[in-house]
């Protein structure tokens, strides 16, 4: 039989990006700050995994179904931005930069994992789509080959849907070195290069 | 108000070498993972706080105190090798090369940390030493300056105490190539070379 402490550290292995080895130094690390840290966390998992919901609508996270975007009567209904994760929401969200509302994919398609349109939230965007006044789809999958595949399919089904579907620009990000840059960052940013 | 999941990203951000970007990612995985992973992490974090005990003799985390070791009639407890660290400890019984017992530090002196003697838990090993029939102290601190320097000290108050002091030794690991090792390692080896 495992003791408490065994258990503990596979289950933070399981963790994204977290070894055995780093597992152990938070284990202890947690051990170390009983009162601190390790109870506090604990019940901090448990509250989220009980109250934070899933959006009915977008797939976003937040304390209500539909999400606070989602509900925002001020935001503009009319134009749906599709990311692949909540991380994509909050780093776009972040910047301020966009008053419309999301749809979250919750992965990319990829025949390598096995990850078909049906394992992720394509339906219901159609759905949303078909159902709503959507003027205009935005695809903000990330420039990976799985991101781009996943636009492309989405982009293709959209389109016979008669939406207006754009994606957002590609090329040398700002600040970007060209010595630094990929050479297919650099072949798109030639072959979409724009008037001054 | 902050949200439950912001906090949940602020309790993960505070684990060692985890920051912001990462926090988020590990609590998106949870979210998505509940009845799998979330839940049972943060049972399994309630059940190790509540009953991994701190052995109040060489302070081992483990089930019962005394622990394990220091309950084995089997080992040798007239030889105390001190580490840093209970992951040291772990690393030391993998190898299963050590019959004796243990002593936990809790860390390492330290000026800019301000880590006195007094906060480790050095007196409960002079306490040990005094107490018992001890014949051999092995100081096993990591070979950084601090431990070092932890080694050093401890080693000149044991002396006074009249106990046999050792400490592991230092020079090129096996496997080791000499064109990756540093100065220090190599200046280490040469001065404590040994005859054929």
């Amino acid at each position: 039989m495992n003791s408490p402490l065994d258990n503990l550290i596979n289950y933070i292995s399981r963790l994204p990006g977290l070894g055995k080895r780093s597992a152990r130094r938070m284990a202890l690390h947690l051990l170390k700050n009983r009162e601190k840290l390790m109870v506090p966390l604990a019940n901090s998992i448990l509250e989220t995994a009980e109250k934070i919901q899933t959006c009915e609508s977008c797939g976003n996270y937040d304390m209500t179904s539909p999400c606070n975007i989602c509900s925002n009567l001020k935001r503009d209904h009319s134009t749906i931005l599709v990311v692949e994760d909540v991380s994509d929401l909050w780093a776009i969200e972040k910047g301020g930069i966009y008053s419309g509302i999301y749809h979250i994919l919750g992965g990319v398609l990829s025949a390598i994992d096995g990850v078909s349109p049906d394992k992720l939230n394509i339906k219901s965007l159609f759905d949303r789509v078909i159902a709503g006044d959507v003027k205009e789809v935005i695809l903000a999958t990330n420039a990976t080959m799985e991101g781009q595949t996943t636009a492309h399919y989405l982009s293709q089904k959209l389109q016979d849907l008669g939406t207006k579907t754009t994606r957002l620009a590609q090329g040398i990000p700002l600040g970007g070195e060209l010595e630094y840059l990929d050479e297919g960052t650099l072949l798109t940013a030639l072959n979409s290069r724009t008037d001054i």
